[in-house]
C-alpha cells in the first residue's frame, strides 16, 4: 500500500472548476466508480465536497495506467494532476467540476476495499438494518454528509445567537441523582458506592435553575439528555437538546429571545424570512379549533363543535355522547367531496379508529347533492343545520365524531384533519407556520396513579391569576408554560418556573409528594430557593426534530450519525453487550436470574 | 412577595457608568450589603456583571425607605430609579459603578433569604465541603462567575477556530459498548436487553475513527467522557474533551492546525502572542534532559548522565546502580547552594523519596568551597569531574539521585527540578512555553499482565521507520504519538492511526488478543478497515485543564459548575444514591449482598 508521505492535498474534489484549468492540482478521495474506455481511464474520485473525474491515458503513461486499473470502488486514493478541460462533448453538466478533469501524473492507492455490501450512492435503496450495520458506509452517502454538515451548521448558528444575546454555555454533569418525575431513568451503578446509583439527566432542569439561583442570569447548553422509555419511530434513549434558562423574565421575555432564534435560524440555513412575533394560541383554543396542543396551520379543516345540535337529535349515536357528558364535533374538509370516494372515506373511518374513536359520520356534498352515513337515523333539518355549522357548500366533505371522553374526539378529529389534507397534497413542506401554545393546563388527574401530576414537570409557575384555583379546582389552573410548534410539530417547550419555596411546597402537596418525599428528592433545589431566587423560566428544543425537519428528512435516525435502533441497540457496534463477570463484581451488583427474582 | 410584572430591566448592575447620570434604569439582582446612615439607606446590588449602589432617601419617600430597610443580604430585588453622582467625597473607586449611585424610585422584593451559610465575596476562606454543598451560593462569588464566563469564552473560541478550519461538530453516542482497555468503564444495565449493558464512553477514539472512514474529513466535538478510576485532585470521574480528527494527513498537519488553535485562543482569551512553531522534541529526550514526558521549559536545572563517573568510583551507592543497568543522574540547580540551607536540602531528599528514590546526593557550592553528602567516599577528582559535567560554579548546588532502575531516577530528578524551580519563585505563571513531546514509545511491557501494553492506545501508527522493529524488539518501537505540553502539564495528545487492517492485526497480536477477542471487541472498527480507510489522525485536550491553566486555578474542580469531589459524590445532590428496588428490578440486576458475594 502507498503512503501518503510527501503527498500534499491542495484541493477537495468537488472545489476544481474550470477556472482552475492548466493548473495543477492533489486530491484524496474515495472511488465512485472506474471506467475504462480504450486507452483511457476514467476514476471518479468523491470526498465530502463532491466528486471530480481523474482521468488516466496509457499512451502517456503506460504503468500508471495500469496501476489506475487495478483500482476498485471505495478504494481510498491520492491523486495529483493538471486540471483540463473536459471538451464540450464529454462536460456532466450534473456535477459542479464536470466542465473539469484531473489529467493524472501520480496515483497512490493509499487503501483497499471489498466489495460494500451496497453502493455508495444517494439513491440507493438500502433497508435501514443493512445501513445501521455498515454506518460508516451509509455515511459516506451525499445525502447523509449533507445532513450532518446541516447539523453542525445548526447547532453553530444556536450557539452564536444565544452567546451574542449574553447567553452563557455552561456544562451540567452526566453523572446526577435519580429524581423519577416523568420518565424513566437510565442508571449507572456506583463501584466507590455500593448500592447506590447515579442517574444519566432525563434535562439539566434542575441544574439549570441553580445555576439561574447562582446568578448566571442567562445560560444555554447543547446537552445530550436521556430517557428509557419503550422507542417509538420519531425517539431515541439519548437525544440532544438545546436548553437554555433566563433570570428576571416572564414569558414575553423568553418568547422574544427565542423568536428572534428561530427567525435567524432559518434565515441563516434556509435563507426564509419567517415574520415576526409568531402567532401565540391558548392551549384551550388550540384543541377545540384544531384538536391538537400542536396544530398544523398550513391548512383548515378547523373543529366545530355540534354537541347542542346532537343533543337535540334522536340519532343514537350523536346524542348519548352529548348526553354523556362528551362531545360530537366536526371538521369541513373543504373539497374533500370531490376528491374522496365512498372507498376511501371508508379508509378514513378505519383511519379514525386508531384514536379509539367509534366510528366515523360523514355527509359528502358532491354535484349539488348531499349523501350522509346516518340520513336515515336524522331529520334533514338536522343535517341542513350541521351543515350550516360546518359552512359546507357543494364539494366539501364534512366528518363528524361523537364520543362519551372529548379527548377522544380531539385526538381523533384533530389527526384526521391532518391526514386529509396530507392526501389531499396540502401539506407543502416549504411553507413553515410558526405557532406558540400557551397557557397549557398546571395539572391533569392521573388515573393511574389517583392523583395529579404535572403537566409539564413540578417546577412550572400557574399564572398569578389562577393561583386562586390550586385550593379551588386545581385542575382549571392554567401554567405559565409554552410550547413552539411548526406544521405540526412541538420543536420545544417550557416555562417560567416557581421561584418561592411556599408555592413550591404547595404544588409537591398537590402532587402528592409528602413533605419528606419531596425534600428526598428535590431538597437540594429547595434549600436553594431560601437564600434569595431570582424568577426564572426557559425552555428547551429537541435538536434532532428540528433538524430533521429542516432537512427534510423523515426519521431522526437519519441527522443522527450513529442512533440506535426501536430496542434501543445500535447494530453496528452490537451495544448493548454482555460484560465481565469482574466488572460486576466491582460495581457490587449482579444480574438477577429468574429464580432470584422469584424470592 | 413582590412580582416582576410590569418591570422592565433596563441594565445590568455593573454596567452603569457617569455618562447615565440623569437618566432612568432599572436593574435586578442580590442584595451584596446594606447600610442605614442617617435617613439614608444604601443597598449594594449585584448581578452578574457587578455591583451598583442603590440608595434610598426617607426624606424623599419614607414608605419606600421603610420597606428598604427590611432588605437583608441575597435577597432578591428589582430596583428603579435614577443615576446620580456620589458627589467627590463618596466616589468608590474600587468599583468601575462607583461614581455614581441610584437613587432609587421602586423597589420590589421579588425573594426572601435566609442567612447564608457563608459570606458572598470573593475572598471569603470558606472549606471546600461547604462551598459545594452550597454550590449555588459559592457560584455567586465574583471569581466564579469569571471563570464559569472563561470557560464558556474558551470553549466558543473553540468551536469557531475549528469550524473556521473546516471541521465538522459532529455528536457521538454516551451510550456504547464496553470495550475495556485502559481505565474501567462506567456501565449501564440495559431494560430491554436483560443482562447486557451499555459503557459510557472513555472518549469518542472508534467513533471518531469510524467518522474518518464515513468520509467526513475532519471532525471535532467538545464532549463528556467519563473514566471509573479512583480519583486524584486534578481527576473527575466526568471530564470534559475538545476532541478532533483529521483524514489525508501526518503528524505535521495535525501539529499545525492545533498550533494555529492554541495561537489563537491565548490571543483571544488572555492577549498573548505566541510565538509559532512550538517547540517539537522527542520523548526520549524529554527524558533524559528534563526526567519527563511533559517538560517545563520556564527554567534549567536539565538531567546529566553521570553514569560513567559512578561506575569508576568505589562509592557503592553510586556504582551498584550503574553496575545493575540503571543510572546515576544529577541536576545542577543554579544559584541553589546560596538558596537552600542544609536543613531545606533534607527536605529536598525527602521530596524525591515520595517518587522512590532511595536518597538524594548533593554538593553545595558557596563560598568558593565545595561541601557534599559523599566527600568521605568519593576522590576529589571524582567529585570534580562531577562538577565539570554539572557545568556548576559558586553557588550553585548539584543533586544527584542514583538508582538500578532508571525510571525512576528520571521521575525523582525530573519532580525534584519543579519543586526547586517552585521554591526558588521560578515559575512564572504569565510565560507560556509550548512544547511537543513526539515520537513515544508504542508499547510498554506490564509486568502486571506479564504483556505489551499500547502507550497511548491500540490505534496508534508506528512510526514507519520503525516497523521492521514490530518484528525484532517491538518495545523499542517509536509511535506517532504527540502530547501537547505547556509548563509542565500535558494539556492534550494524540496520534496518527493505524488505517490498514494488517498492521491493526499485527498490534492485536503484539497485545495478546485473540483474533476472535479482538474482533468481538473492536469488530465494528476492524471491519469498516475493509472498505477503504483513508490515513488519519487527531487529538484531544483536556478541557478542564485548560481552562484551569487559563484561568489561574490550582484545582479543575474550580472551573467545573457542578464538580464531583474525591470519592465521585456531589455534596450538593448527594449523588450516587439508593434507587427504588422497581428500578433495579427493571433492570434485571440485584445489588450483591455480601453474602452472595461470597458465593
Amino acid at each position: 500500500m502507498d503512503t501518503l508521505a510527501g503527498f500534499h492535498r491542495t484541493h477537495y474534489c468537488g472545489e476544481l472548476r474550470s477556472s482552475d484549468i492548466g493548473k495543477p492540482a492533489s486530491v484524496c478521495g474515495w472511488v465512485q466508480r472506474v471506467r475504462n474506455l480504450g486507452g483511457l481511464i476514467f476514476i471518479d474520485l468523491r470526498d465530502r465536497t463532491g466528486i471530480v473525474q481523474c482521468t488516466f491515458d496509457s499512451a502517456e503513461n503506460r504503468s500508471l495506467s495500469d496501476k489506475a486499473f487495478t483500482v476498485r470502488s471505495e478504494f481510498v486514493l491520492a491523486v495529483s494532476g493538471t486540471v483540463r478541460s473536459r471538451g464540450a462533448g464529454a462536460v456532466n453538466s450534473k456535477l459542479p467540476t464536470g466542465e473539469i478533469e484531473l489529467l493524472s501524473g501520480e496515483l497512490r492507492i493509499l487503501s483497499r476495499s471489498e466489495t460494500p455490501p451496497f453502493e455508495i450512492t444517494e439513491d440507493s435503496d438500502v433497508n435501514d438494518t443493512l445501513r445501521l450495520q455498515y454506518r460508516y458506509l451509509d455515511l459516506r452517502r451525499a445525502d447523509m454528509q449533507r445532513t450532518i454538515a446541516a447539523r453542525h451548521r445548526i447547532t453553530r448558528c444556536a450557539r452564536r445567537y444565544y452567546d451574542e444575546n449574553g447567553f452563557l454555555e455552561i456544562e451540567t454533569p452526566m453523572l446526577t441523582k435519580s429524581t423519577p418525575e416523568g420518565a424513566r431513568d437510565y442508571l449507572v451503578p456506583s463501584r466507590i458506592h455500593p448500592g447506590k446509583f447515579y442517574a444519566l439527566p432525563q434535562s439539566p432542569q434542575q441544574y439549570k435553575q441553580l445555576l439561574m439561583l447562582a446568578g448566571f442570569d442567562r445560560y444555554m447548553q447543547i446537552t445530550r439528555c436521556f430517557r428509557d422509555e419503550d422507542l417509538r419511530a420519531d425517539r431515541q434513549p439519548e437525544f440532544t437538546q438545546i436548553d437554555l434558562e433566563m433570570s428576571f423574565v416572564d414569558i414575553d421575555d423568553v418568547l422574544a429571545v427565542n423568536e428572534g432564534f428561530l427567525q435567524t435560524l432559518f434565515k441563516e440555513e434556509l435563507d426564509i424570512d419567517i415574520p415576526l412575533p409568531f402567532l401565540r394560541m391558548p392551549w384551550k383554543e388550540a384543541m377545540e379549533r384544531f384538536g391538537s396542543d400542536k396544530p398544523d396551520l398550513r391548512f383548515g379543516f378547523e373543529l366545530k363543535d355540534m354537541t347542542d345540535i346532537a343533543a337535540a337529535c334522536d340519532f343514537k349515536v350523536f346524542r348519548s355522547p352529548a348526553e354523556e357528558g362528551g362531545s360530537v364535533r366536526l371538521i369541513n374538509v373543504k373539497g374533500g367531496g370531490d376528491r374522496f370516494s365512498r372507498k376511501e372515506i371508508d379508509g378514513l373511518a378505519e383511519f379514525v379508529k386508531t384514536y379509539r374513536a367509534k366510528g366515523l359520520a360523514w355527509i359528502r356534498l358532491t354535484g349539488g347533492a348531499a349523501t350522509s352515513s346516518f340520513s336515515k337515523f336524522m331529520k334533514e333539518a338536522e343535517t341542513q343545520a350541521i351543515l350550516a355549522r360546518a359552512e359546507a357548500s357543494d364539494g366539501d366533505l364534512v366528518l363528524i365524531v361523537a364520543d362519551a371522553k372529548n379527548e377522544i374526539v380531539f385526538a381523533a378529529l384533530g389527526a384526521l384533519r391532518c391526514e386529509c389534507a396530507r392526501r389531499m397534497g396540502l401539506l407543502r413542506p416549504e411553507d413553515y407556520r410558526f405557532l406558540w401554545v400557551t397557557e397549557f393546563p398546571l395539572l391533569e388527574f392521573s388515573e393511574e396513579e389517583g392523583r395529579f401530576v404535572a403537566v409539564h414537570h413540578p417546577f412550572t409557575a400557574p399564572m398569578e391569576e389562577d393561583l386562586p384555583l390550586l385550593d379551588t379546582d386545581p385542575g382549571l389552573c392554567r401554567a405559565k408554560a409554552y410550547d413552539i410548534v411548526l406544521n405540526g410539530i412541538e420543536l420545544g417547550g417550557g416555562s417560567i418556573r416557581i421561584h418561592s419555596t411556599e408555592l413550591q411546597d404547595k404544588m409537591f402537596q398537590l402532587l402528592g409528594f409528602s413533605e419528606e418525599d419531596a425534600m428526598v428528592r428535590f431538597g437540594h433545589l429547595l434549600r436553594a430557593f431560601r437564600y434569595g431566587a431570582p424568577p426564572h423560566g426557559g425552555m428547551a428544543y429537541g435538536l434532532d426534530r428540528l433538524v430533521m425537519l429542516m432537512t427534510g428528512k423523515d426519521s431522526i435516525r437519519d441527522v443522527i450519525a450513529f442512533p440506535k435502533v426501536q430496542n434501543a441497540s445500535e447494530p453496528m457496534t452490537g451495544c448493548p453487550d454482555v460484560v465481565d463477570g469482574k466488572q460486576l463484581d466491582e460495581l457490587h451488583i449482579q444480574i438477577s436470574s429468574s429464580d432470584s427474582r422469584e424470592e
